[in-house]
């Protein structure tokens, strides 16, 4: 490979001949060989619109000259339109706070805009990597405003997943309203409840996910941009921080605004400590949810059976025909891997110190990866898992008829304690309750078939009474 | 120890004769002797708030005799002024669902129901604990309906906590505002802030933990009490179940209003898994100000001693004159539990089948726990700590002086580059920037004065130059 | 209530005139007003046996009088025998490192001692609880001596515990050997097992999780008393510090030894993670166990029922007859609390600093409290649980014959396609595998008899086929 | 792109015309859009093992003919070489169990079998997948003893990183065996210790870590290899176990066994969570010893500059000059992942069901991805971090003359009470400790002398006593 020389304020590096990245990446590249990761798109996405976003805003402070800043932001734009993909290199488990991939953003840039001026890689001039692309920023501004622009733009997506999700489900909810079956409680038999009513529940869980996502998502939206080296705004003019958050706003369509306190901002990393929580609330219900389907499924023969999923792919290298429920499957395993994330980035989040939380380059992985796994997944859930569902309602049926729980509707008439007698007779006997009612006349044949009414036994109400 | 025999309906029990609780308690002692510990007051309180208000709901919908009513009401009443203490007795760990929880209420007010009506503990008649106490509920709406109402009192509790945080916080950022010092970043040498900037910093930051807990509680203000077994409301009216959660809110003060979805609200831990993350945030951040506030004070001659906590015990068994952080300390200590707690809540939560989540009484114990410890630490550590802070002036304004981060301040006039030598000069020769900066004429005395005229170098802006 | 007033090195303290503790214990009590609870009696214990053996040793070298020393030992044996219990009030969470725990410990022991040579509580002379009761000691050494001596003294019980845990489940291995049955991947039929080998195989599993906490004990067995304040030994004789050990050996009856570096044991508390570690493991396979039983014993109508588990207790406030799995159910509580508190152990043991780690409180109170509720909860589960279980043989049977995983066994010999085929046309049709294979000729009645014979199917070996 | 179109049990696929994998795997593609990952290397590698073993294997007892095994075996040796990298496709968020997993490392070598035998890719003959490659094997089987290979040969150069970092410290104990120092116990002065005391308990606490690891690998050398579906050996004879678990010993080169109960091998993933386990306490350790070298670095001007990092890049983009302890800093970040993963590991291994737990892909990743970060960062940060650090002696030697922890060793000669004095007059008047000693005359100046020697302090003994 053919080497350029660069130097920095700690002596020549060699950098690849034919990279837009300079000293400082070569360095970092050669400093963490950790996971063998790239950064992740929507962080070089972030970051690339802040350079242009402070690009424009220092020209027109004018402490930036045009000639260089109009190059910047060619440079920016280029990349943001996938250029130099290749050259985005420092590897997510980095120097703390994210340095050295903000200086792979400044050389990539730096170097781009001295070729359009007509210069070489590695000049660092006219366009300074720092001095002008880094202009009135610090990394420990820029990183935690790429990371709240990427969580940001990640979550609408997620956000639009949910959506379907808890569409699909309510469909569901619909299409088995009239499907009986017997609830479980501590998987035991008990009252009887509508297929359709599960579902729906599922759907009213996962929308107060949705929201509790939203609620996340203010705190991000607050910059702490302009804070530059500990949010006191040192090297940043007032009219250059206003301009700037203004210039983030447009690039993205965010409704993003300026912190008040720079400094906070700079600090703290629980609005993404926050994020992770309003995720995991997502994983843990949809753990809940694609376990009952797993249940609900399991058999066919040797399991519940009260629900079909589409089948998607043979199930099994050596049992011929096993078809398995894999999405139900594969969201348990990305609900793991998020409740995970949470907690480096809970561990990540409480060891910042003093001005600076070093950890934020750990954080931004794991929360940016938990956006994207869980949104994929949940989109694949959706339209190949629960759209096809289908009810076995003979099974259903069954069930109904067959469970214990039904005595409960007893208990009213004849108290708790006989009540117990008869569910006590039906589990020793394997007689239905419904017979040994008959049998032990407790009830009139006419009451038994008002108060067993299956499908008002599943509303509010003391059977057969009206209220 | 004398004994009564009593019978539920899987045969005779011994219970101790002066106990108010009954046969199905008197089973639970024997299958959970797991912790020793007692269920928590607030737990308790709110099931008898329940009791009561279920018992005045059933006498108002005319399905419980107002004989039978009017004493549960009385005996409830006599529990909630702190009657019958030594009667609850289940182990927090117990039956899924904190069935054991809900039968121990049950029966000491039906046990103190039938006693004011004349009758003997032991009786179950005329009030019965299942048939009457335990009226158109069953544990699966009474649990999480208790364990709503309980973790919204302590919230209440530690919202008042956190709002004296926050102003003590304030008060200091005020009283240290001309404070200079040196900022910190990676623990380096960084450019200059203010002491009062920090303490304001983290109010900030602990006001938005705070606004984090109230955006958890709604959710928990929507009361599935109604739902009975699976969340149908098999057994209870509709006019019962408006009537419940009116006389909830009236007893207990709080804005509680009935879920719309009865089933979802039986089947979800989501809502305490989002409390319990709110509490993460407070956790998070108290971790990172507890330890700035034990390194910013460590010393006073091997550390920082930028601020001196106030002394409340002396420090060591072996070592004389030792003053430690006591509460910083426990405060780290505390947020720890609470971040365990939050992973044995979303352990949990996540582990609901179908129509309940049996894991309840699990969740409960943490929730409450952490929410109590966490207001007693932060009002020991705002009034005996935070407080009593004061700061070592001439420490902090030696390190301002001394500090290598102060030449980038320069970086505006003469390039990143060339204020990196003078960076490196001085640390190499001990010598402060500012005689480097002198001794090389890179700026006049005036610019110099102008320039490094330390409070400025706080607030945004290029130092020494007009905005 | 009565106080006496006394003096430590910060000034005049209130102490209730009965205490035996001081002011040191006296000032934590006002310090820390958190979670209400007292010391784990294993923690008292084993100070106190430090406390008696370090007198020994103290006298043994000559630095501590004998008239000193021996009522030291009086009033350590006192304590040892249940004396004092109510003196021993500083609340788990407290100063970092366990200050006021030993503190209270040297107060208590301190004012006992002179009590027994006449003199009044309060009067620290002649017997000092700095200067005698902790003589060649200091917090840094005692409290993670006597976390150490605590843990190991619950291990055994733990220990024990699945020792009988996995008796229990062999034994059930062995009486439910010839239960042929369906099993189950993905919660869909598959090959046949035997209800036996399930059992047998939660054994083995148990045994590597028993062996798992052997693994972790030697590490807590070598003791870092005698290392003082930072570890260097600084005020410990070499004398002292072998006496000591051989005392506390002697005292507990444990292979107790000196650590090699006591510096070392004085920064570290990983011995503790990986105990921890160890607990964790035996939870997870718990959780795994206790969720298999639930699952094979759910129903009785709507769900697997091929075990039956013991009735225990009514299982529902509303539901009549109802039956819950309860110690399964606590089990699954008690272990998510392990998880938890192992998420506290981590953060508390990542958090020190130099030469001490602070946060031992926590760990010792979260380590303590694991150790004790996962033995009481196994011991109830093996005994009240596990023992009774039966085996719903018919069940069982029914689940063998019907399973579409009998096609597996076709695959060697018609190929994995077509037997696909035959499950295919058995799910589609609800014919058993068996009576498809007859039906369409793919092997002769006697093959299929000698292939299909049920009990060498749970064995290695191709069906049918001579090895 | 073009097609073929595959056909499997479910029906016809299409598959990219240059792929040598097959149906299942693009049906897998197709199914699990989540995170755009590749199997990890080694875990590929660990599965072409197994098949290349099995297909021995099979051949030694007959089973599989020659002309099919030889290719099988040739087509595995070209993939093991580093051929058909590009063919191994699925997401490591897949199918429970990891059945797509298997299925595409089956395909790929069947297609490649049938090409070396004249054929074309999508035959599945002569040469079938799963009859053939699959032979005697299950998913069920092959994936968890692929992820005991995969983590034992990534085990083994953890290993070898962790004997470098031991090293390491330990060279770094001597070199600094005479540089004395305060030591600092909760951040504040303490009794004298040697910074090459520091280090060499580092290396003793990593050493047990190291031991930790080597007692979680025996487990994982046990393999279900042969336990076929569900662990009871179906369709695997006795023999071919005995022969597989042979040949990958040898293809391995580890001590490998076969498992004693296979059931239970294929149900529990309780080794990985002890393999993880011992990660966690590297994990804490080394965030213990790199927090201790950023705040031993901290500085240089206003922190504790006892030590100096390696400079290894400029350490901001706005502050010139400055260095970060970049290293420890990521090494830090590093641990919180390994930390992350120790969650997801376990909340997979306690969601197993039955005789399976289908959560394995997500152990695998996690297993996996943990050991090669940490021990390439282990690596670096022994290399490139503390190999290089020096001691500022003048730094140490000041703190340790200043320290108000001193007056400790005035405690045996003037008690605890006495010498309290003088430390607080210390703190008030700034004066030293030694200074107040004279003026106070509480030492002649020769027993000064000879108590306050700076070495033996850092050793046991009561200082100017003899033992």
């Amino acid at each position: 490979m053919d080497f350029r020389i660069e130097k920095d304020t700690l002596g020549p590096v060699e950098v690849p001949a034919a990279a837009y990245y300079g000293a400082q990446t070569a360095r970092a590249v050669a400093n963490f060989p950790i996971s063998g990761l790239r950064p992740h798109p929507a962080l070089v996405w972030a970051t690339l619109v802040i350079k242009k976003s402070a690009a424009r805003a220092n020209m027109a402070t004018g402490r930036l000259p045009a000639e260089l800043g109009g190059v910047i932001v060619r440079a920016a734009d280029e990349a943001l339109a996938g250029g130099f993909a290749a050259d985005f290199v420092v590897d997510p488990f980095q120097a703390g706070a994210g340095t050295s991939h903000n200086m792979n953003v400044n050389e990539v840039l730096a170097n781009r805009a001295n070729e359009l001026l007509g210069g070489q890689r590695g000049d660092n001039a006219p366009v300074h990597p720092n001095d002008h692309v880094n202009m009135a920023q610090s990394t420990n501004d820029v990183f935690p405003t790429a990371m709240r622009l990427a969580a940001l733009r990640l979550a609408d997506g997620l956000v639009a997943a949910l959506d379907g999700l808890i569409a699909a489900l309510r469909r569901k909810g619909e299409e088995f309203d009239r499907v009986l079956k017997s609830g479980r409680t501590h998987l035991q038999d008990a009252v009887p409840i509508r297929l359709g009513q599960e579902f729906e529940a599922y759907a009213v869980a996962i929308g107060r996910n949705l929201a509790g996502i939203e609620q996340a998502l203010p705190a991000l939206r607050e910059l702490g941009i302009g804070g530059t080296a500990v949010g006191t705004g040192l090297n940043a003019e007032r009219r250059y921080i206003e301009l700037v958050v203004a210039e983030l706003a447009g690039e993205t369509g965010l409704p993003l605004r300026g912190a008040a306190n720079l400094i906070e901002t700079t600090q703290n990393m629980d609005p993404f400590v926050a994020l992770s929580s309003a995720l995991k609330g997502v994983a843990v219900n949809l753990i809940r949810i694609a376990n009952d389907l797993r249940l609900l499924a399991s058999g066919p023969r040797t399991g519940l059976n009260e629900i079909t999923l589409p089948a998607l792919q043979p199930g099994s290298s050596i049992m011929p025909g096993k078809v398995n429920p894999v999405l139900a499957e594969v969201t348990d395993m990305v609900a793991f891997q998020v409740l995970g994330a949470d907690t480096t980035i809970t561990l990540a989040a409480q060891a910042g110190q003093l001005e600076l939380n070093v950890m934020m380059p750990v954080i931004a992985c794991n929360i940016l990866f938990a956006l994207e796994i869980l949104q994929n997944t949940i989109r694949k859930l959706t339209d190949s898992c629960i759209a096809g569902i289908t009810a076995n309602e003979a099974r259903c049926a069954r069930y109904l008829d067959e469970s214990v729980g039904l005595v409960t509707v007893l208990a009213p008439y004849i108290g708790y304690a006989a009540a117990a007698e008869v569910a006590k007779e039906s589990m020793r006997t394997g007689r239905s309750v419904r017979e040994i009612i008959v049998a032990r006349e407790l009830l009139s044949a006419e009451a038994l078939g008002r108060i067993l009414d299956p499908y008002p036994l599943t509303s509010p109400g003391v059977p057969g009474r009206k209220e």
